[in-house]
């Protein structure tokens, strides 16, 4: 079982895009170039954001993306789910009703028990990805490292070399 | 991001030989023809499941599957993990080292962000699967459905046509 990198491309995405200063779109090219993401591939995924409601986008040389809403409104599940789709991991293919031993379908009106652990668990996975929010995932970024994507971001100087 | 068609296997027959009575072995045939499942490919998933410590393998006419354990020591995640693995859904490419906005190595001693979210959604997920013992799953079978299967696992009939 294996997430595809644009769920980690859209989490630093959007975290990146919540650090800009209020009125600064960040373009997909400074967004590619930042994280070394091949461009057209990236902007597939940004599209994606900006379905999902995650992100916004401005046409034009001074355009770019913005957070659709405040940081703190955005949940990592949306990201993830904007990315990955909502369909749970586990595919229940309801084995209970084949072979020599099918249940017959009278006594299937309930979920099968197999089917309830396993999204039972989808549940507590998406759950603790709905508790984190964008604000969370810059709070998690260093200072330094956030004052100088801030830099980047509105093209001051950084500092580097 | 899908789970193997494996796991859902693994889970119903590991639950099945624990509903056969003490001393029964489960043959691999039974339990292929019970969920109507191919027989090479679902060996294969049996044999991991010896290997994780969740069934014992008996060779010869009377051989079969048993519980390694008792069942309510035996967790959905160790039937999961034997299937699928141990390794997380979502692994971190470090893309915060990359790129025109790459942090430092000596800034990076600390996990990102971003992984830390997904590690601990991760935890949540297989947290929840280690709740659930295969005598929680038994349990959740239909009374009379285990009365049914109890019949087909000692070869008593079991008043289907």
């Amino acid at each position: 079982m294996k997430l595809s990198q644009g769920v980690e491309w859209g989490l630093h995405c959007t975290a990146l895009v919540a650090q800009a200063p209020d009125g600064i779109a960040v373009s997909r090219r400074l967004l590619s170039e930042h994280y070394g993401l091949p461009e057209a591939y990236l902007a597939k995924h940004l599209q994606a954001l900006v379905r999902a409601g995650v992100l916004t986008a401005t046409p034009g040389p001074r355009g770019g993306f913005r957070l659709a809403r405040p940081d703190e409104q955005i949940t990592a599940l949306e990201i993830l789910e904007a990315i990955e789709g909502t369909a749970p991991a586990f595919l229940c293919q309801e084995i209970r009703q084949r072979g020599t031993g099918a249940v017959p379908p009278e006594d299937c009106t309930r979920p099968c028990g197999v089917s309830v652990v396993m999204a039972k668990a989808d549940e507590a996975w998406r759950g603790s990805l709905a508790s984190v929010t964008v604000a969370d995932l810059v709070a998690l970024v260093p200072s330094h490292t956030r004052k100088r994507n801030r830099a980047r971001l509105t093209g001051e100087p950084t500092g580097d070399r």
